[in-house]
């Protein structure tokens, strides 16, 4: 089996993942929720359709694009219609096979309408840049993650590859979302990602003794919430989608 | 006294800052060294005359430009020549004096030769795109926190109007230097930072126990190292530039 495909490897990439976004998440807390810079009408931006935070998102994304960040099978763009590498395409190693699943739309629209509200305070600091700079930072981790499920979901598949097989064959969502589901993996990784958020969110002030200093600038639990009721769901989805093609 | 210029003020959100500039030393000490990703031959880009990073933190600053992040008091660009902001001017709060004092060339040089030498395991992992956008980051960290001396310089100036004025009048760099030095204040900086680089570093794993978990992200009293030997220092040449020019 391919390197990046053996489970082991993958659950290290993926804790590794776990820091970046928790590091993005209590980057971007800092800031109030600023609703002005999801709106279309909000900012208006000259020869741009979108919101703030889009327009940086978008220029971002040119941007990476030019060094061709989206030619590697664990990247994928929030905007079509990007421009071409100037670097010479590599010769990448592409261990899983290639679709055309992305579903950051879906992503983004959670990103913004859910767990913004819950993790920022309310109201307008006028931190727009800096908050949506943070936005462009947790969008592009938060993404990596969930379609790293397609890695998963070979690595599930090559290692049960007959069971899969006829689960595929029949369609069967439900089922394949129950082989792939390993409760154990997630009640542990929902405990890890609330330890990391406490120690990565702790405020730490050394005049004020260890006992007393209980500020968090992120609410652990929220971070497991997070994980739980959208980062894991997410990544099956994306798990269960890319089964489905694999096998056409 | 404008309140961005208390001294408490400006602590607070230097502590702030140091979250943001541990994190960024944080994720990219997860990459190796990648050398030639800073020289100007290593990567060869059509109509682009620098390094490969150099080539993400132009194209990242052009873009913040855009939405008028070099307008701002407590920003300064690594780059000249950047596009006019699309956003209408915003009527800032100036509360220092205008000077074109900008280290950002000798803040490069020194995160290049001096820092990511002794923060990153030796070698190529072939992650340069990763990499650079961590120096991009940790880059605009280190530069904001720096230049934040022109606030900490303009608040120890008004507090103590007359004493600076005559030390500026002698052009006198060393007592200058020695007056804006608060040593007690250093000191429990580096402790701070050296805690928070062990709580923000730490690797976390539920699978064994606490006080086994020694492996770190980033060493802690490297962290305080750069604080010490840079991050410091080169804040104090700020404070003393801005001083000079202050009063001319």
């Amino acid at each position: 089996m391919h390197p990046n495909l053996k489970l082991e490897n993958i659950r290290n990439v993926l804790i590794r993942q776990e820091e970046t976004i928790i590091f993005a998440l209590v980057e971007r807390a800092q800031f109030n929720h600023n609703e002005i810079i999801y709106s279309p009408d909000g900012i208006p931006i000259p020869d741009f359709n979108g919101s703030f935070m889009d327009y940086l998102l978008h220029g971002t994304e040119m941007l990476n694009a030019t060094v061709r960040r989206y030619t590697s099978p664990d990247e994928h763009p929030f905007f079509k219609n990007l421009p071409e590498p100037i670097l010479p395409a590599e010769a990448y190693d592409y261990p899983i096979k290639k679709t055309d699943i992305n579903i950051n739309d879906h992503i983004k629209e959670i990103y913004t309408n859910k767990i913004l509200p819950i993790m920022c305070d309310d109201g307008d600091d006028g931190q727009y840049g800096s908050s949506a700079l943070c936005d462009v930072a947790a969008l592009q981790a938060l993404s990596k993650r969930i379609h790293y499920g397609k890695f998963v979901a070979e690595s599930k598949f090559l290692s049960d590859k007959e069971a899969y097989i006829s689960l595929i064959k029949a369609k069967d969502k439900v089922a394949i979302r129950k082989k792939i589901t390993n409760k154990n993996v997630e009640k542990k990784l929902l405990e890890r990602v609330a330890l990391k958020a406490a120690a990565y969110g702790k405020e730490i002030d050394i005049t004020i003794p260890e006992q007393e200093t209980q500020k968090q600038k992120i609410c652990p639990q929220l971070v497991a919430d997070i994980y739980e009721k959208w980062l894991i769901p997410l990544t099956k989805d994306v798990e269960v989608d890319y089964l489905l093609v694999r096998e056409r």
